[in-house]
């Protein structure tokens, strides 16, 4: 019997439907039952993640917390939590549920090391300017002894507006599209060899990336672990 | 304060990753906030409804009805469920449970014949056999004064075949696509004008149609009924 996964979501909600669709597409299934069982609860209205760190804005830890709950009252046997700047609070809210709470930044960090170490230096963090500015992926990387490159300050800023617009559903209409490419140009003749989504948002504008870089979406991989997790024995 | 919406879904998970999708895209929104709450209960683990209506097989019904309590007690406003078939237990589960759970296919039935009931009798029902054979579909088009084409017999093995397939994660890589698609060219021959898909797999199939049918999705129909409803007031 598979354990039931617990998707605490909705921040953004797109990004979401991206990990449910990762972790059914690499669920290895014939029939229906053969899929895992999960409880996703989709709740947008968690206070803003990026708001609360940059502008000392409203805590989303009780709504954090509280939908943790709600998924180990509903059954689930894990949480993963499919956005980034959310696992900053991420040691509040395991200590508050009883069932664990996967960090996808350690996962992430985990298999890069062991799998594309050789990109240490050489891998491109994009994430919000939350993300980088709290260090969450340069400390979970520097702990497998591996260094992330970072996006210039102005670059920063339009990652953090391409996010946005994706949370409100522009993906190959999003106006920064073309910045982001220009910033990718720009890294790939500095030596990036790769670019690695440490925001949900990311992966959902990879099809539209034009500079031929190696991508590694966060997203994905904690897809991966999920599945592996809930069909794990013990 | 909007309402939260509840999927019960895994019938299969692919259609209820679209209906999430579909919600998601349909709803007018800038900010995470502005998204609705949704809860979901992906278990892919009720007994098949085919092979209980077809083969006298295990009733899924007592798993639908844990699978409505939980997403009730996890504070969803109303009930809607990806799978056509799973209809045929709607008002046993509705019984069990306070909140309403909205048909897809009642829905569906109504919009089509408010909006294009000129397509009476020249729109062919795609859907599995166990809800063809229940007159699902035929019965609640046929309270509105239309009527549809059905699939030939031969047709209607193989559209349960292409289900099972998208079942099992094969879209682009389906191998009954070509069959579909010389029974759309024959229909189309025939005078069927539109195709209604009243199997939640079968608009995962749409991008592969090669025949210039206009095209129905009661998914995207319940999507947009459910972003409606949560929206209301009362």
């Amino acid at each position: 019997m598979s354990k039931t996964v617990g998707i605490l979501g909705g921040m953004g909600p797109l990004a979401t439907v991206d990990l449910f669709a990762k972790i059914v597409e690499n669920t290895p299934a014939v029939l229906d039952q053969d899929h895992l069982r999960i409880i996703i609860d989709n709740n947008p209205q968690v206070p803003p993640r990026v708001e609360a760190i940059m502008q000392n804005g409203e805590s989303p830890l009780p709504a954090l917390v509280a939908s943790a709950k709600l998924l180990a009252a509903a059954g689930a046997d894990f949480i993963v939590m499919p956005c980034n700047t959310a696992h900053y609070w991420l040691a509040e809210m395991q200590a508050a549920v009883t069932i664990p709470i996967y960090s996808m930044i350690d996962n992430a960090a985990a298999y890069m090391a062991e799998h594309h170490r050789h990109l240490s230096g050489r891998l491109l963090l994009t994430a919000t300017e939350a993300t980088i500015n709290l260090e969450l992926y340069q400390q979970a990387f520097a702990r497998h002894g591996m260094s992330l490159r970072l996006p210039d300050p102005d670059d920063r800023k339009i990652i953090d507006k391409a996010v946005r617009r994706v949370k409100a559903g522009e993906l190959a209409t999003n106006p920064y599209l073309g910045d982001i490419n220009a910033m990718l140009a720009r890294q790939a003749a500095e030596g990036t060899a790769a670019v690695f989504a440490g925001c949900t948002e990311m992966p959902l504008l990879f099809p539209y990336f034009t500079v031929p870089l190696e991508r590694f979406d966060a997203t994905l991989l904690l897809a991966r672990m999920a599945v592996a997790r809930a069909r794990s024995e013990g």
